[in-house]
């Protein structure tokens, strides 16, 4: 059974999208074992509930510094034996004594095509103007493994979202959720717990299935 | 009538996908009405023999500078009143006094999915390698209009292709060709043909056909 953290900030939709491919058994043999929020009122803590999902949150404010918080965080997931954390929204960025607890074994989602529209300043909304003030034609998604820098680590899996003529940049972000989001997230989950992810030389290869 | 010059470098496989959708009546009121190369013996001379193309070589070496050859270059095409220059593997860099004789009026097709692997060095293989090296999923081709940036200017049209996990340079390059620079770059010469392409705040729309 692989056991699966998930960390968000807010409403989750890619939590509900993850969820929801367990529960219809796309992903087998998984379980959600904690959401941890950094925001005591974020939606997802709300959504969880109905599925009996621990929820917790834990929040930078509560700690004299941030390496008190991350290594709060980090011996959390640890005393709950994870095999794997999932960044679902989560608006936070993770030190690297987190991150070094945890090698390859932490996903995140990026709504563009990494290398384009990534590194710092390009979160949500941001990533979209960028996409569209820059008259692109092609957007995405891409799911990665995240390491010590930001949008770097070995890519898993990506899908191209076509940007149209009259897009803003929240109907964008719309569109490369329901497009690409919510897709290739749980995919990388389902191929990950059927143990089909390898990572050689900072970069991901996926098994056949058997 | 549709008044296009054509730079190349060598074998101008681009060049023959658009040749042969001005053939096949794809692309209306279109004609080319001269192909120049800065290599005496690129192939793409020949090739246009056939279809009674003008062809020429101007190279930089038969001038004193550089500027004297792009004004060489430029009033040729002014004295043969081109409506579109179409860079087909062109691997000079152009000066700003031809690019700003001809504004939004010279294409360019990158094979990638521009703001990623492009800019300086990135060209030919090297794209291919980055994006292998990266371990990226998806890449493809973009065509866009020459301004006086590498690959800054705006994008007409991109489309994506897949990155598959045994990829050379060269396996993947071809890849991009066929599924996406010949037939990307045929259809954005169409659309300008049928005076489909507006640029607005440096950015293309793409008008309804009538």
């Amino acid at each position: 059974m692989l056991r699966i953290g998930v960390l968000v900030s807010g409403g989750g939709t890619n939590l509900q999208a993850i969820i929801d491919k367990i529960e219809d058994k796309t992903i087998k043999n998984t379980q959600i074992v904690a959401v941890v929020s950094n925001k005591q009122n974020a939606y997802a803590l709300e959504r969880i509930k109905k599925y009996n999902i621990e929820g917790k949150c834990i929040k930078p404010s509560d700690y004299l510094t941030k390496k008190d918080f991350t290594l709060a965080l980090r011996d959390y997931f640890l005393s709950l034996e994870v095999d794997l954390i999932v960044l679902a929204g989560y608006l936070v960025v993770l030190s690297e004594e987190f991150v070094q607890a945890f090698p390859n074994k932490i996903m995140n989602i990026h709504p563009s095509l990494i290398p384009a529209f990534c590194g710092n300043g390009f979160y949500g909304l941001r990533v979209h103007k960028g996409v569209i003030e820059r008259g692109v034609k092609i957007t995405g998604a891409t799911v990665h493994f995240v390491d010590e820098g930001t949008d770097t680590g070995p890519i898993i899996l990506q899908k191209p979202v076509e940007v149209k003529e009259n897009d803003t940049p929240e109907i964008l972000q719309r569109r490369v959720m329901e497009e690409a989001e919510w897709v290739i997230y749980p995919e990388a989950i389902r191929l990950y717990a059927e143990g089909r992810i390898i990572v050689e030389n900072n970069k991901v290869k996926i098994l056949d299935s058997i």
